[in-house]
């Protein structure tokens, strides 16, 4: 502990560590286009469109595409993905509304208390790939209690581009070491590790659901910090 | 009021509008510089410090000196000041204290319980020339309840610039003038006017001390909206 007597700042990682993307998409969009898709494999399409996420931001990084905010990544998806599913006749509003569903995501159920004691001693922020809008409608919707909304829009670069972690400090005008992001990826983790920040590594062992397995750490991993929760990491630091 | 039904968010200008900055520079002041100047008018100083706030900030804008922080403005204006007012034995240490004077600012008394009604419906952020790291200090400690701290830092530029008016529709992903901007001083105004932002004044007699008069408004002033105080404009906006 006395080694994080110098820090200031906790950044969070948002999709999957913060909020539980996969129930809330396929909530929404079972109720957007449930009814006339009844038999769609709702749960499927969710996963699809997340599993498109990396790849439309990669597009953004290496300059194919230029800077777009993720909703319009979203939209460019969820246009593609709707011919595979074969579910073409989902109106435009529609497809708007549905883009929204990545601002309706409710916190996994430690994030609201968790957060509420890490504020009484840390500046706490985002540090996400979705908009500051989207972040904001959000925060809002689920009482998220940030301090700071911090988003790769600021600096038009996605995580991992190292442009991303140094947002925090500069901005806070403390060194990265004074910052600890906190993510349920290793990559994320890494990269951050890679700019000085401090790191805190957070299971969410159902993000994926049943199909995928969640990333998971050992002895060997470069992390500080291993805690189950938000409330497990407000008690290891003392707040 | 239905020509607001459309508006999304309201932002802030923060000293002076949000924030008695004068009675806690001074205060701050006399806790750091009195003890060793008795006699000093620190009444005076606070108001020289800020007199010498927006000549400092056109030094920026018009290409002198390169993008600084407000602290690292404060901190320059303050070097000067110290001489001028015969206080150079304040320490480098107390000197960086007393910048910070600008980070521990008391709200005016309509404002925590005037932005907890604003929020209700409304995105609510600051627009101040103060950097992220001062506003995030401020907010913390007087419990201010911003959905979104926004600040000239985030790009460079220092209002009345037009960089910083367009900030927030850009970010929220709405139209200028689905943001009003709520300040005391009419040149704020007036600029984020000139950008398509809905304007808000806010009266705030009280800010200059007895010395000097503060902006006011009549008919023929271009301003959307005057309300005394923010539980006053809550109540015009229906929150």
């Amino acid at each position: 502990m006395t080694e994080f007597a110098q820090l200031r700042a906790l950044v969070f990682d948002v999709f999957g560590t913060v909020v539980d993307w996969r129930t809330g998409v396929i909530r929404e969009a079972t109720r957007i286009g449930g009814p006339n898709h009844p038999d769609l494999d709702w749960a499927a399409f969710a996963d699809a469109w997340r599993g498109r996420y990396n790849p439309s931001m990669e597009l953004v990084r290496n300059g194919t595409l230029p800077w777009m905010t993720l909703d319009a990544l979203h939209r460019q998806s969820l246009d593609e993905l709707l011919i595979e599913f074969g579910a073409t006749d989902l109106t435009p509003g529609q497809r708007d509304e549905l883009v929204l569903a990545w601002h309706r995501l409710d916190p996994w159920p430690d994030v609201v208390a968790g957060l509420t004691r890490l504020r009484t001693k840390y500046v706490i922020g985002t540090l996400s790939n979705g908009g500051v809008g989207l972040l904001v409608d959000m925060a809002k919707r689920a009482a998220l209690p940030w301090d700071l909304v911090l988003s790769a829009d600021l600096v038009g670069h996605y995580k991992p581009d190292a442009e991303t972690y140094r947002l925090p400090g500069r901005l806070l005008g403390v060194g990265p070491d004074q910052v600890m992001l906190v993510a349920a990826h290793l990559s994320d983790l890494l990269a951050a590790r890679g700019q000085g920040l401090r790191t805190c590594f957070i299971p969410r062992p159902l993000e994926y659901g049943p199909a995928r397995e969640p990333d998971s750490v050992d002895a060997a991993t470069d992390i500080d910090v291993v805690q189950a929760n938000f409330g497990d990491l407000a008690t290891y630091l003392g707040c």
